[in-house]
């Protein structure tokens, strides 16, 4: 199951992006796009089926050619009726059949094509067996920008969604922290999710003490204490767009080192944020972040790339990591969100969404970035 | 995030299943296997990924290794906590290195490895990439019957899962149903569900009047009349592992033809369930059951398979198909699901989960199979 919500797209929408995805496959040299059920399926076409399962549903895309949804007969129904159905062909596969032949028939012999990054093994493998002069790129390699440059549309979903999140924030400063367990402030933060409109939660960290030094703690067990610092990191989908912010917050008085920290990491994003301009290359924003860390000594304990873009998921390209030379455009998406990790002792990340404007950074995420206390 | 929640087994029990999952590929002439988050991971290990994104973890198994789980430097804490990882060597890797090459060096280089269906085709591409020499095949294909045969523990955790789906089928056939909307019912239905004991509800299908004539109907808006029949089908997991059945019920009284199809499913059913016997190919429980309908005239109509295993997930091999030629195994487990569907009209479906015995099947559901007649 998921809880995607169609986002308020026409049909002309979702038709204009799937050309514009043609064509740029085109320019890339690929014969075609294979897109699988998930974020670029929905992007493109408004589907979602009711369950992924072992059951081919593919889009194949080429430029010149009709969107043709390859999709199990029983679903059919169901494929019909997505926004995104009016351009496209149904071509229906029964139990039993063998869906890579019929696939095959809508693609080029001898081509190179994109596929979704998060398409089955089972299926790459299906269609390499049944067309062996074929060759496969993930889009994130072959179109990694595909669905990083937001319209204007998307970007007041993204922001709505940003705003929901740090009204979600706003509420979860007021609960009681000390004595309850991570898990319950944690209910309280996706409750808070969903009452700002929220229709899915995708994650909502509360990292206390020594959990906080763990990037990826989820939330546990653990009774959280005076004198904690506590990680949050939660963020879902509004309306089909998602939202990804954390802040650290402190029960009681934090000590002169945890303000240091927390200090350090908050000027740290703040750079990050800074790097953000058209043009700039993703790994420029990491480079602003971690040099700060980096010069007060801590560059050790800040263990992961600084941001990950956001849109139809809460995780997708441009990453703002070493290496990643893609230049920032007007309309990209992403995290800015540094952090330092003390093993066994705290953890502290400032995360916000930014986009990128024309003058530089907007940030989506407007919530305090001071250290908060908290009870 | 997903809401496995980890059955009851120990890091013995697990070290055992990724012994014989090593062994059998051996057997089967592969040079290891490579496990993705999800059932497989699940099943092997207890380990479940917060979340699982284009970051790779993957499990190593070869004949004669230790296994290795390969993870995010970032996710290692978490990995180093799943009940399965003392039998497991952590290998470690951090944003901006190359994951493949870290793989790479596990992998027999000219190997032929079996990978989880559900691997991202991206990981998949980024091995291929990485060592040309290897090849692959998909777990369905090369080791279908992995999970297929439960021991005594998995039959327990089943028969529980299914007594819980039937205890959540007695709520819902009291509950209204006239002049509700399909969408009210299935939340009764997740809530009864939860109330069962079960963690993760994966489908809570409410498909009326002629909604029930598209077997994959979810959920709509459309409120149920007097005269509907309605097919439900629900399930989900709890301790870990799945349930589903469905029934259908009639909102007052049928017409001699609902009454006569309802008649002829539950026939089906009873013939398939029959079937079900050691040595028995898969084939047979589905020609079993589709003979039934075919011979009534109604073939046609009866536009899916017959069934699909169940285990740690709601849906994997053994499939009931023609053209499987797998014999049955006592241990194994999947549903029993004849289904006739007139489009425009009304559905009806039938579905228990039978687990092989010496003796023939016995079936994990047990409410009654006539046709209920609901307010």
């Amino acid at each position: 199951m998921t809880g995607t919500v169609p986002a308020p797209f026409t049909a002309d929408d979702y038709a204009a992006r799937m050309e514009r995805a043609a064509r740029q496959a085109a320019e890339a040299g690929l014969a075609g796009l294979l897109v699988a059920p998930g974020p670029d399926l929905v992007w493109l076409t408004g589907y979602t089926p009711t369950a992924v399962t072992e059951r081919l549903t593919l889009l194949v895309l080429a430029a010149g050619r009709d969107p043709v949804l390859v999709v199990p007969t029983l679903e059919a129904p169901d494929a019909a009726r997505a926004p995104g159905a009016p351009a496209l062909t149904l071509r229906h596969w029964t139990d039993g059949k063998d869906p890579y032949a019929a696939t095959a028939a809508l693609l080029d012999t001898g081509g190179r094509f994109g596929v979704s990054d998060n398409a089955w093994a089972l299926h790459l493998l299906g269609l390499q067996r049944t067309l062996p002069g074929t060759s496969y790129a993930s889009l994130t390699e072959a179109l990694p920008m595909l669905r990083a440059v937001k319209d204007a549309a998307e970007l007041e979903l993204l922001a709505a969604a940003g705003a929901a999140a740090d009204a979600a924030f706003e509420e979860i400063r007021e609960v009681a922290f000390a004595g309850r367990r991570e898990s319950d402030v944690a209910a309280d933060l996706a409750a808070s999710l969903r009452r700002s409109g929220h229709s899915q939660v995708d994650f909502t960290i509360v990292a206390s003490g020594p959990n906080g030094a763990n990037p990826h703690h989820e939330v546990g067990d653990r009774v959280i204490e005076r004198g904690d610092m506590v990680v949050l990191d939660f963020g879902g989908l509004k309306d089909g767009y998602g939202s990804d912010t954390s802040r650290t917050v402190h029960v009681g008085q934090p000590t002169d080192e945890e303000r240091r920290v927390h200090d350090l990491v908050r000027e740290a994003q703040e750079a990050g944020f800074r790097a953000v301009r058209p043009g700039a290359a993703c790994q420029e924003v990491d480079r602003a972040a971690r040099a700060v860390i980096a010069d007060a000594g801590y560059g050790a304990y800040f263990i992961h790339r600084t941001g990950h873009g956001i849109g139809v998921t809460t995780h997708e390209p441009p990453y703002m990591i070493e290496g990643e030379e893609q230049p920032l455009v007007p309309g990209m998406c992403f995290s800015v969100e540094p952090g330092v990790y003390l093993p066994g002792r705290f953890g502290v990340r400032i995360e916000d969404i930014v986009t990128v404007t024309e003058d530089g950074g907007r940030r989506l995420n407007n919530t305090a970035r001071d250290l908060l206390i908290v009870d």
